[in-house]
């Protein structure tokens, strides 16, 4: 090959965002696309807050927090103590830098801009150079319906997440708003584009960050009938999730914490799968779910790690690099 | 006397805010009400900023910028900057402990609450046991119209006075919306109180501050005829002003800077008159104006400089000190 090539990732939160910098590092901006969750923005203070759209875009930019792999790096609270001492609400953290983001973000929306225009002006303001694309400019928004004393509670996803640390028992998601929701017009173009070379799932949580995504009118639909490679990455690692509630949730859900699991929820539209070397031993029945199976070293504390990954994903399809 | 008095201060900003914190040490918590001029708010990045307010409850809360006159004393830019480098507006400072105050106020405002529950119910949280009231409800937005290159413009108050540093020459003020504003209820009970014992014009801006307050329906009428001695503390000391832009503005409106322009704007309400010692010469044009004048030390550096001309000015009416 050696030409150019045609990179789609969608990618949710902290995992997904990891791979995106390694594939950032190893294909030029005209080469790659990511496409990013918005299922979990919300609206919180009177500011609207993209969650999945601001880890990528700190991770991208190099401003991310590395320690909790979410928020900025040399972050200060002074905002928040303020806030406290007023009464405010004090439970969803928002840093005095990460502050400006929301509301700059806001501010736009209000006079009438489009999430995607936003948040690619706002990411090549931090010197993120690839196309980032919110998965749609209409508003999604997650509800988890959990175990109350007497009957289901509907809960907004951060309120379950971050207020409640995911305490109550998770019955079942819901994503309000996603059958009017439109895909970005760039996601659509990009996925549609007939030099498109690799559709990359990034691994993210596929229950709460790549199934708005896949949802989303259309989109399972092309995913599903496209020649173009579609290659999931598990979030799994050594039968765990990385960082967050995946593993209480897919047992509440009453699914098996392993990446045959992800594999059965991605079968319909993977055709090809990566898992960690720890999972090696997941290989064979895997294989009976998605043709392509291939194992890497998954785990990404370093940048060297990203790009190793990224490396190995393009090499999965044969793509050069 | 010796028992309880009522006294109503009417304030604006930063030298109001000086004086109503030496009335606070004087006076008893239900014996004062301060009512804050509203007239230079606006909304800004989506935010509802209150200007004087802000000035008056951080004064009183002993956590003003005393350097300033207004803003947190030991602020930090964190959120500016961070804004600055989105490419967002950073004319208007906002530093990072006082913007959860206008992030708490839009968010109660946005829910439903009126200015002044949110008013009293924030100022509370910063340990203010003084009733402050915002001088109404409702929205009076303050437009200055200045000389343009071929016609006059209409400029909103903050553009004019903080992004353009008050440079175009004044021709006119206007508060937009005044006629159909309601003085806070609160505002028009202490006013017409029966055992109200005295009504101090703070030394603010006459035609920036105080005059929005006057001109609410009502108002100015109520202190034309009201029994209750109405004491004004001319804001300008040794012909100039303390602070701010009030000389270039009374030139450009065609007045004089002198503690006379003051009286004479205040000659139909105040029956008293106090004035900078500095200007004492100024006395007997002034005793034309309004009958009862009086000399103080009216610049406020110290605690006990603002306790003192609080005092002063109680005395001046015979309430005990």
């Amino acid at each position: 090959m050696g030409s150019k090539r045609k990179v789609l990732a969608l990618c949710g939160g902290v995992g997904g965002a990891k791979l995106a910098l390694g594939l950032s590092h190893v294909l030029g901006d005209d080469e790659l696309c990511i496409v990013v969750n918005t299922g979990d923005d919300f609206t919180h203070l009177g500011l609207r807050i993209c969650p999945d759209i601001d880890t990528v875009t700190y991770t991208l930019a190099g401003c991310v927090n590395t320690e909790t792999g979410w928020g900025r790096a040399e972050e200060t609270g002074t905002f928040m103590a303020s806030l406290k001492t007023l009464g405010g609400e004090d439970w969803f953290y928002l840093g005095d830098k990460d502050l400006a983001m929301h509301v700059e973000r806001t501010r736009r929306l209000a006079a009438g801009e489009n999430l995607g225009t936003v948040t690619q002006a706002l990411s090549r303001k931090l010197g993120v150079s690839v196309p980032l694309i919110p998965m749609t400019d209409d508003t999604v928004e997650t509800q988890v319906e959990v175990e109350g004393d007497v009957e289901s509670l509907i809960l907004p996803f951060q309120d379950y997440f971050v207020r409640q640390r995911c305490e109550p028992k998770l019955k079942a998601i819901h994503f309000v708003g996603q059958e009017h929701a439109q895909p970005h017009p760039q996601f659509l173009a990009n996925l549609l584009d007939p030099d498109l070379d690799l559709i990359i799932i990034c691994p993210s949580n596929p229950f709460l960050s790549v199934d708005p995504i896949l949802a989303l009118p259309g989109i399972r639909g092309i995913l599903q009938k496209t020649a173009v490679p579609v290659v999931a990455i598990s979030p799994i690692i050594g039968g765990a999730a990385v960082k967050g509630p995946t593993a209480k949730i897919m047992g509440e859900l009453g699914l098996k914490m392993n990446s045959i699991t992800v594999a059965d929820y991605y079968q319909d539209i993977a055709s090809g799968f990566i898992l960690d070397r720890r999972d090696a031993v997941e290989i064979e029945a895997i294989r009976e779910i998605i043709p392509r199976v291939g194992v890497a070293q998954t785990l990404m504390q370093t940048i060297e790690d990203k790009i190793e990954l990224a490396r190995e994903t393009l090499d999965f399809v044969g793509l050069d690099v």
